[in-house]
């Protein structure tokens, strides 16, 4: 690009008019007060020698209009906010303006939150968080309201029409009505009834703007459903058939309580579903005939290894298909909010094109912290063709650039550069040191024998753990050479460098740790033993020297959001879950509970005699229960692991009724869901992964080139030039950066300075590489028919204007 | 194709000479003892008028060579041996002969079968097959001898050095050695000493010829080793991390013996890996802290939810590349094989065509059993190009072509319709009957009542089965209708339509087998009870209904024979483990054996003294024992199973060593490579199977257009030419199928006849449909280098005719 084009033919900075009006800058500006100019539209154009100063300010007023809006629409491409909830008038944008910002999002997060907190302290409690009825029931309408006032903002904003139309708000509407109607009968009863209505709680949560992700998952696996239930239903199916089949060859036998009753069978067997009574329920059969074990290994070869697996590859397939599919639509509905925003910058003097003046405007609205420099800088990262103003082509990869972290690109490659040269020879050679193969190696081999050294220290220690006080001397070497790496790390590459780097934050934290048990231990502060105990974590480092593992740990860390919030999910459930265990079967499971159950021993706390010698059985499953949430989570997630999960289930059944059983089988399927869905997503991220390096021939090499890098280059009359626009044409004031690149243009003494603009990668990023030939069919399908199907509805309303702008064409 | 335009200029039929000898041409010519034509190409060519009877003999024979050498080609690129392998000269042929037909083979197989059986009568023996030491080490040394010499045919025919070369037959020479010198010491001392190598006794199984899947499975599992050992290592390396940890923070509890060594604790997380010991190895730690779960939760999270899915990601991932690369080989390796024949059947007249006479000489070698009407109808659907001869372009299509079953097309849709009119009508009604959907969806509603049917009564049964020696009325009554709707398709539809359908066979083998409970039930014969518990398999009908039922199922009839062969690779890792297990657990487990253990109450059998009541407490673990080789297996499945193994490893380690452990982990670690295999087996295939449909949008009713089908049309003039040919010029025999042709086309009274060549699809089918694009490549790939890296050995052996071909042409 050439220097300072930028400013050539710079058109209409002042007196241009917006092709396209903000839908609601009408009745905002009637609302204001002006009255005069009721439709901007049909305001003269004034000429530029006598501008008239009522006009322009009404001007100005309406482009402000058209970025805010612009920057809206971006939003809400962003936040795959569907247009149709776009605000429609100067209502509706306050409302909005008022709904959208992060402090009502964290309201609005903490409010849900602090309703599914009040399950801690709700009824069946946890021991020292109990709360009176009356302190928990205000908490909860306190907590409702706020819940309440939130949704009037939304339907203000969104108007009556579109409100009852979405789907979610509607259900946590009803949800809300009925939590208040219950926390006034707890509030006037002062004791809580049978509230199963709080496993709808999470909905607050799920509701809220930061649970996106969730929202995503959920409604994955929702898609996912239908081919999961036909599957399942082939699995219940051969179930009962066996049950049948089980009941008639093995009720005979009187020593055999799985068989016993078809409904014991259809149990059993859903249980052996789950492994989790194998072999015991084959044992009375087998003890009889050593030739029924046929019956229970072709049914565990039909159910477990094959039908189990089909219902994986089923689900894994349908996964594949949703998550392209969600790339696909997420991908067009960004590019149609990219239209509408574009639409709405451009000028009636050039309607093709966007300039840098209302470029500004637009981020000023759509990312107010943003730095004037920064908003410069995208711009012109934005600016492929070299032109002054960006074309809708240009406009296309917003997403992609904002973002962006811009830094003047280092003149030197090593932070001591510019050191005194004997400084800079020791640091250089530091540098180089820490920069070798043999540091790294000698480094590998102590991580090990510090491995060993522990593996064995520990294996002396065969009486168990004693907390000498004296510190072992082996501790203090390692630290010690733990710590010289990092300090030689930190000054050989310097600190920006060094902490850059995922596995160099790794190594400090492990040694901060580290050197926090060494004063723990040395100080005698029990109660942080524990910090000790994570010595061994130093041993993950010897994964870096294989590419492999490196790799795998890669995958790992890309994965760890989503699997955050795949966890999230889980716990959503869970919570649910647990408010319903906690109204049916709270304190139904205590020692000794269960003696007329199956599962009697594993409650049993009591003295056996067995022939002539007396022990203590210690049946701890008492334990797993539904007195408080937090036990009741517990319980979930064992019940979640599967392994003797009939245990609790038995337990229970004898304590309450037949029916209980659902609850638990429920679970399971719930859990069977969920779990399959995160092995489907690590499957695929796993093999997305491995097909798309294999695609595009990555480098060896993970640690150089990772993330998205844009380069900008800005001359020093450029800079200058912008800096005057910004100060006399925008009316900019907070102009610091750019100043401060100014003065850094001088010092550095070239005429122009190279700007990076960084940030990591993305999976969008992956797919759009992965998908690109696709992508460009898809370009082509949207363009042809140019219709979402769920924009209709606005594009109804955008259509004269649109087709007016075509006309100017 | 023009009709009778085979047999135009139809190439010097009796006189023309090869290009290419075979390579045992020579020397058998010598060993013939003709001794004047030791060089058929040196031979002088016979003028058309003045034939030289001999040296038309040495031309006849020396083409019979060449067919023989060209079948064998074939044979290889069928079964994917490699052609440094081929048969060299004349010793080896006959050689090769002699171990390459099915005799050979059965015997082969059965040989290894009587070696793997006698561990049924050895020492730790099924009681009721126990036999002597001195009859099984002498059968066993029988058998011995039978591989042996089936090895020596091995070498003969391979030669010394190709011999040497072939690590499997090197191996299993090395087994066989160990295996005679102990087989000899156990006749000699008269018992059996402790003999692990009988674990090596698979092998001679897996060399069979029949043994070709399974010899596949183990390759793809030694490939998919290298990732699967590195996440594994990981995997470990966690838990070895953790198990320092749980040590030293649960240690001290004296009540927890999970973690009160470090062996202990490394084996209890081992074992929490599998989920086996869930809750219970965090109960007591729980019981005293609440938050000791953490550990836990933490532990499971990352070994059990992440990594374990890691490493089904990372087998499938491979899995994926090594079924393609091996499709690949195949493919190349076939082509190879047809490359090779052709140039074989070739005559230096025509040195790039084959004409039928040759093909027809090929095919009796290939194919002994097949008809000299389907050799003639299977060159006519290679030959696309409508010319007289194959090109090598018609000739590469050879491997699909050769499996296809021929049949002349029928006239009429229905097999009734020759009949009288009557029956004709009467027919025709019961066919548009049975057809109808209302008959089929009457027939679903009659399998859901009698299955409803069932469960009631099963239901109401709660006291056990009671087997009456009335037969109850409903059994009757849906019988019959049962019996009724088979008749009617069988008439209606035909019987071989009826039966091609394996949903119809269902039906009727399941009518059948409930037909054949009513005369168990009627004639009160009890061994045959079983067959009445059956009748509930009627109900799967029901899955008809549902398109994606019918897909899944139909998934799983293809998926059959590879889950069998990967079952049988199973079975082959179990019978190793169950010999050494046998050979080191024999009788060490009984009832009450383990007191000292922490399982021992799954052992114990013997009255316990609750409070003041006495039960009987029944630990059936015992069961679970090496005793005897069916034991073993069941107790192997129990383990591959996983849930609650650690009872059975605990038990017999209490009464062995500590070593022990190891076997039992060895055991968990090949089962997880093999059971990982077969999901991303089950995965693979339906992800493919999805696809594929996907891709080439497949009818949605896959009743129609199964299988491959290939359309012929004989005229009667081609006919009764062909039928000459054969007779004068071929000088074949049996006739009787050509003949059958010609008196087909006379009776029916056209001018020409459609034959049908059908075959069920194959995986390859699919594949070849699924990499169309690759496939091309990978040919203009192989064309280019021309040389497989594994022929490279005999393409050096072939290159000096090969290039005197070039030099003809």
């Amino acid at each position: 690009m050439e220097i300072s084009s930028t400013f050539d033919n710079m058109p209409g900075l002042t007196h241009d008019r917006p092709v396209q009006t903000s839908s609601f800058c009408q009745q905002f500006a009637s609302v204001d007060g002006a009255g005069n100019y009721d439709d901007v539209n049909n305001v003269v154009i004034p000429t530029p020698g006598a501008p008239d100063p009522r006009a322009q300010n009404s001007l100005r007023q309406s482009w402000e209009m058209n970025y805010q809006e612009g920057a809206i629409y971006l939003q809400e491409g962003e936040n795959n906010d569907k247009f149709f909830t776009h605000p429609r008038n100067a209502h509706a944008l306050s409302a909005y303006l008022f709904a959208h910002n992060h402090l009502f999002y964290v309201m609005e997060l903490l409010t849900a939150v602090l309703l599914m907190l009040l399950s801690l302290s709700e009824a069946p409690a946890v021991p020292f968080l109990r709360l009176d009825v009356y302190v928990h029931a205000t908490l909860e309408l306190l907590a409702l309201t706020m819940v309440a006032f939130e949704l009037c903002m939304k339907l203000r904003w969104l108007g009556f029409h579109t409100f009852i139309r979405h789907k979610r708000t509607m259900v946590k509407t009803c949800v809300l009505f009925i939590q208040f109607i219950e926390a006034i009968v707890v509030l006037v009863r002062q004791t809580s009834h049978l509230r199963v209505t709080r496993a709808l709680r999470p909905i607050f949560l799920v509701d809220c703007r930061y649970s996106g992700a969730v929202r995503r998952n959920l409604r994955q696996i929702f898609q996912s459903l239908p081919p999961f239930i036909d599957i399942l239903l082939l699995l219940l199916f051969f179930m009962v058939i066996f049950a049948i089949l089980g009941f008639c060859l093995f009720s005979a036998n009187t020593a055999d309580p799985y068989f016993s009753t078809l409904e014991n069978s259809i149990v059993s067997l859903f249980v052996l579903l789950t492994t989790a009574n194998f072999p015991d329920v084959m044992m009375p059969a087998y003890s009889k005939n050593r030739w029924s074990c046929i019956f229970f290994i072709v049914y565990l070869s039909i159910e477990l290894y094959f039908i189990m697996n089909l219902l994986l590859a089923v689900v894994f397939d349908t996964f594949n298909g949703v998550e392209k599919m969600k790339f696909k639509s997420l991908l067009l509905h960004k590019r149609s909010a990219i239209e509408h925003t574009f639409q709405l910058l451009v000028s009636r003097q050039r309607p093709d094109r966007v300039c840098l003046k209302q470029f500004d405007g637009l981020m000023r609205f759509y990312r107010p912290r943003m730095t004037a420099r920064d908003r410069f800088l995208t711009f012109k990262a934005l600016n492929h063709s070299g032109a002054t103003m960006l074309s809708l082509q240009d406009f296309y990869t917003f997403y992609e650039v904002i973002g962006l972290k811009w830094k003047a690109r280092r003149s030197g490659e090593h932070w001591f550069d510019d050191l005194p040269r004997t400084a800079f020879l020791i640091f250089k050679g530091i540098n180089i040191l820490v920069k070798s193969k043999a540091f790294q190696y000698a480094m590998y081999l102590v991580v090990a024998i510090n491995g060993i050294w522990i593996l064995v220290e520990t294996n002396m220690l065969n009486d168990g753990v004693s907390w000498t006080h004296a510190v072992p001397w082996s501790y203090i070497i390692f630290l010690t050479i733990y710590g010289i790496e990092v300090l030689l790390k930190i000054t050989g590459l310097g600190p920006l460098t060094y902490f850059s780097s995922g596995w160099n934050l790794f190594d400090f934290s492990v040694t901060v740790f580290t050197f926090l048990g060494l004063i723990a231990l040395a100080f005698d502060m029990e109660p942080f033993y524990f910090i000790v105990v994570l010595r061994p974590l130093q041993l993950l480092r010897l994964f870096k020297i294989k590419q492999r593992y490196r790799n795998v740990l890669d995958t790992m860390f890309e994965l760890f959001p989503r699997m955050a919030s795949l966890g999230l999910t889980l716990i959503i459930f869970y919570y649910s879950f647990a408010i319903v265990g906690m109204e049916f079967f709270a304190d139904v499971v205590y020692p000794n509970c269960c003696n007329t159950s199956t599962v009697a021993a594993s409650y049993r706390q009591i003295n056996v005699t067995i022939g002539n010698r007396t022990i203590l059985e210690e049946g701890y499953y008492y334990l797993n229960n539904f007195n408080n949430i937090l036990s009741s989570f517990v319980t979930l997630f064992e019940l979640t692991v599967v392994n003797n999960w009939y245990i609790t289930m038995e337990g229970v059944t004898s304590q309450t009724t037949h029916w209980s059983r659902l609850y638990f089988m429920t679970f399971y399927i719930v859990t069977m869901v969920v779990m399959t869905i995160i092995v489907a997503f690590i499957l695929d991220a796993f093999v997305f992964r491995k097909n798309y390096s294999r695609k595009n021939r990555e480098p060896d090499d993970p640690e150089d080139e990772k993330g998205i890098v844009f380069e900008t280059e800005v001359s020093q009359t450029e800079a200058l030039q912008t800096l005057d626009l910004y100060k006399h044409t925008l009316g900019v004031t907070n102009l610091s950066s750019l100043q401060d690149m100014c003065v850094a243009l001088e010092r550095s003494g070239h005429s122009s300075l190279v700007f990076l603009g960084r940030r990591s990668r993305t999976k969008s990023d992956l797919s759009m590489k992965m998908y690109e030939e696709e992508i460009q069919e898809w370009y082509e399908e949207y363009s042809r028919t140019n219709l979402q199907p769920d924009e209709t509805f606005h594009r109804e309303l955008d259509s004269p204007e649109a087709s007016a702008t075509n006309s100017i064409n």
